[in-house]
């Protein structure tokens, strides 16, 4: 999926609403049945959310815990996606980065083997950890920059002569790919740097996560984060896929999905981008 | 295992040698046989290099890339490393690294649900990515700090007032843990940059890639790198793994595994360290 493509979808469903597959095991409700139930709980949740929703985000870490048979869960995940609604956008949130014939290995795993169309990468490693990534048709990066946890205070300030760490990585990295294959994370809980931030990069996608559990504001985040072909992916999880833990979560998913969708219906319309 | 269990292998090896298991299935040798080759591969190099390791550590990206069956193989490995030679310490080299629910997640998969000592992690999200990994006894972390790779030029010498990125993950990371659970990666490639890397953390081990089929030299890594406790890991993953790639690969790989060996021994007594 290329860059006008996808923001055709955000058009056609009034929503930049990307839906964080984070399924911890323990917290699937009791009325999920099957041999296969991480599985069984994501199909449920797509099913009733992917008409708010243009990009689901499994986390690979809720995945990887639970060994083989967590990987074939996931494989299992994306195949549905791909298969039942083609047009929504699949992330692998697997933060990897390596040195470049790893990251070659990574980059098979997520983009060749399985139909992601995107996987986050760290960018600590440099150009040759990240471009392996790239060379897929129609496949993106999407690069750390700031993130939105305590610790992104640790590293990613680190200012030299002016030029905080995540620039860097910003301005450095935007001549590895185009606005066409790498886009970059960007917390809510930062929202009120996405303003300098869309100096640097006033054309490229920005994931954001960190809106609602983590406390980021999502009309910050449209009001210094959308530009001209709406530029941004908003992250919600837990507050989406755990909104209820009856036999009826299925619902409330769909419902907390919707209503993340209508406030982004009401910014699309605000900047006439719809 | 703690700090001074592995001093005490060195020692009693005299090594410091960690072979990589970068087990590429397309260069496993065509007189391996059985239904997992990867494994089968793993398991002769293992048995003929064992003599001479103190550590393995399977680079994660080459079972990934073959799904949940590729997760199989990488279980059986370090399950086979455990239950054969228990002393040696074995590193899953996964560079993980995100926010703090999340990176419980990995370290539960590689720490807990597997038995390896130790997992690679990434800094640039910070602490509360990288403490969770930290709360498993005698488990440890292996943060990057001065990558091998090209790439490492981009971001880790970014510069705050003379201090670079890479000495600041050393000076701020040294407070999450202790000598007995945090080791670093420093590149052979750069191994003039060990002087200066010892003035920030004496004590720590440190996880040296790049000597071999990367170009740098155990030579120089022994002389700026050795510790009053040996303080050092070098990997060497194609240059024993891939050394043939007849049916006696593994006594080639054994046989660079036993120079190498002899190599560090040297250094080692030079050092009066055995």
């Amino acid at each position: 999926m290329n860059h006008s493509q996808l923001f055709r979808n955000i058009k056609k469903k009034r929503s930049f609403l990307c839906v964080g597959l984070d399924s911890e095991t323990d917290r699937i409700p009791s009325s999920v049945k099957g041999k296969d139930k991480v599985f069984e709980f994501n199909r449920m949740i797509i099913d009733a959310t992917h008409k708010y929703a243009v990009a689901y985000k499994p986390n690979v870490a809720f995945y990887e815990c639970n060994g083989a048979s967590g990987w074939n869960t996931l494989q299992k995940t994306v195949g549905y996606i791909k298969e039942t609604y083609p047009n929504i956008f699949v992330i692998a949130d697997a933060k990897r980065g390596d040195i470049g014939n790893t990251s070659k290995m990574y980059a098979k795993a997520f983009l060749g083997n399985m139909p992601f169309d995107a996987v986050t990468v760290a960018p600590y490693m440099g150009e040759d950890s990240v471009t392996p990534f790239l060379t897929y048709k129609d496949k993106w990066v999407v690069l750390l920059a700031l993130t939105s946890n305590r610790g992104a205070d640790d590293f990613q300030y680190h200012d030299e002569d002016g030029i905080k760490l995540f620039e860097r990585v910003l301005s450095v990295s935007i001549k590895w790919g185009s606005t066409d294959n790498i886009m970059y994370v960007v917390g809510a809980t930062r929202a009120e740097m996405l303003k300098d931030i869309r100096k640097i990069v006033p054309d490229h996608f920005l994931l954001v996560p960190g809106v609602g559990a983590q406390g980021g504001s999502l009309e910050e985040v449209a009001k210094y984060g959308l530009n001209s072909s709406c530029g941004l992916l908003v992250n919600s999880s837990r507050n989406i896929i755990f909104a209820d833990s009856s036999e009826n979560f299925d619902t409330f998913a769909g419902e907390k999905a919707k209503e993340m969708q209508a406030e982004m219906e009401k910014y699309l319309i605000e900047r006439n981008l719809v």
